[in-house]
């Protein structure tokens, strides 16, 4: 039998293009036989990037070991370009120089493409542990330490922080994120002026899927790098909420759920200059 | 009473794109109780533009005071880039060291967005001024002093234009319009060769809007700079008909008719070189 | 009577697409009473391209005389750019300093666009003679020379070569195509890792047009640089087949057939470095 896991690819096409801006200096990939999931640090930008998919997030899913590759998601994001929706990916380790092999078979059978990709050395025994943000793991989070919640479109969401960034000048800008009871603001400062776009609590029973709402336990004021808010918007292809904790002296946690028990995970530091 | 004037901003938009690079210097623009105008002059490309809308050119306009700024367009363009086609937009003056807020309210009413510009700097005496060019004014405009008239679709004049820019060289370019009784014809010279685009009279009753009259007193041979005239083309989105007035030692008129009785118009001074 | 051949544009502007890349040098075009031929040889790429149209292979073709030009097909294909699917063309020799004129009318009449090109100076005596490639005439190829066949659907290689380069790093990067009786692979290696395509034989009754067909003689291993085929694949567009022949010591030959009896062909030798 062949050591490999085979899987329909187009949602990880999405999880590699959601998270390869904000895991920029690599990523642990691990193919097992209950799912996949991705884990990258990135402590120039201060963030950390957790994505867990079961088998039953895949339209079909079949492991029959665990293969587990450290990789720049970039070279992924460019093998995955030349893929269709709708091919199978065979995954599975392959000898040196390269690593790992992909391989993407489409359903037309008219062609079979194999990657042999080689993998990034980076300080992998610290990838490959359990990821060492015990302090943030999101269902431990005490209620005295949660400064606010936000639940909202993740098109929304998406839609506020690149209109910020069309109008913003540079990679340098920093966003305001101002929670209070009624409205959630977004705030920068760039060559052209300032842009506050404000997001007001909603809830109409007709559609719920397109609330906004805002559980805050104390006001909430933090900055974020308005590049690195837009790396993380890109999720919204994984799902159509997003939800935001703002936690008291903790990376704020940007969570987007995939099907059942899936999701994807963004541990961002606040900016210091306030 | 906000001392503000609100206004659907889908056709403003279109003439912030449409003057845009003619106004390249910065333009006045004022919202006023009766419609909005721009005035911009451009000296170094030899051109003016002046757009009048009044209020019923718009799909909705309120304007309760006189709001009047000096704006570089470009920004403008930027800002309207990211609102949407059917967004309510209000204008109003605020304080330092930003001097005009615009905020865009979508009908969904998922988002507020405000944009705080600040003014630039120009002899804003001279741009509150009415526009110095009475010579040049629409309706005084002697027969004695007309060369010739052209009046022919807007879009089959951008595509002219366009058509010579893209097998043209570069900006220095220059187009030489010639008109006689029967055709108008535009030429350029470039490391390709030479490209030369005739434009017969031309008239059906059946579709009258695609008709192309040339009104002719004297033959007319004139030049301008390709890039130029291109620029002024992309007013094809406000009208779907294009007026030019050929005059004697003036600029020529490009005169776009807006709704009843609004107008863009663009004063080019003809290039010396001939 | 004018000396011009008119002909209906669209199919001549795909060819200029098609062969534009591989004939970067110039290329010598012949518009005659009984059709339009294309000579090119580009010795720094060691590829020669020839097209031959027959009159019947336009949707309409009239030539009166024979017109013959050494033109720059990047210059050909921004003219073309801007012309429409159906305009009608006019070729006719027009006096120096430009050498020959293309007019331009499309069939709603509101514009006519002449461009009078210059011709390049390359040496013209070579060029205007008959193609010096007999020992790779496709007639005449004797059984023994060909080691192998392939027959497939033009777009299936045309997405093949270019997986392979959105892949690859460079235009530096080769190509080896490896031909046996079941499948013919295309394998590169770049920064990334390897990778290999694979495209078996294949044959259903219900869609001939979708067969792989391998005829093999001798197994074939070539390598070409993968820019360069890539250049070559943009004939898709004239023909939905390709039919590539691997011959002993000679260039490959991929043929694109048009209508009854018209063809591109582009003759290249494969790279030295195995």
């Amino acid at each position: 039998m062949v050591r490999a896991c085979v899987l329909q690819g187009s949602i990880l096409k999405k999880v590699v293009e959601a998270t390869k801006d904000v895991a920029a200096e690599g990523a642990n990939l691990v193919f097992s036989t209950v799912g996949f999931s991705l884990k990258a640090t990135n402590p120039s930008l201060g963030a950390i990037v957790a994505v867990v998919l079961p088998a039953d997030a895949f339209d079909s899913y079949h492991g029959v070991c665990t293969v587990s590759m450290i990789v720049d998601l970039h070279c992924m994001s460019r093998i995955f370009h030349v893929s269709s929706e709708d091919d199978i990916i065979t995954v599975e380790e392959c000898p040196e120089p390269e690593g790992v092999s992909l391989v993407f078979q489409n359903p037309r059978h008219d062609k079979t493409s194999e990657f042999r990709m080689k993998e990034i050395s980076i300080d992998k025994e610290w990838l490959l542990h359990p990821l060492h943000i015990p302090e943030v793991e999101h269902h431990s989070i005490l209620e005295t330490e949660n400064l606010a919640t936000l639940k909202m479109p993740s098109l929304v969401f998406q839609r506020i922080c690149s209109e910020l960034a069309d109008i913003g000048d540079s990679g340098s800008v920093l966003v305001t994120i101002k929670v209070t009871e009624e409205a959630i603001k977004f705030k920068t400062k760039g060559e052209l002026g300032t842009s506050i776009v404000t997001c007001s609590q909603k809830f109409d029973v007709q559609k719920p899927e397109e609330s906004v709402v805002i559980e805050m336990n104390e006001p909430v004021r933090v900055k974020f790098s308005l590049k690195l808010i837009n790396s993380v918007t890109k999720a919204a292809s994984l799902s159509d909420r997003v939800t935001i904790n703002f936690l008291r002296e903790m990376p704020s946690v940007f969570e987007y759920k995939i099907a059942q028990t899936g999701y994807a995970r963004f541990y961002l530091h606040p900016s210091k200059e306030l």
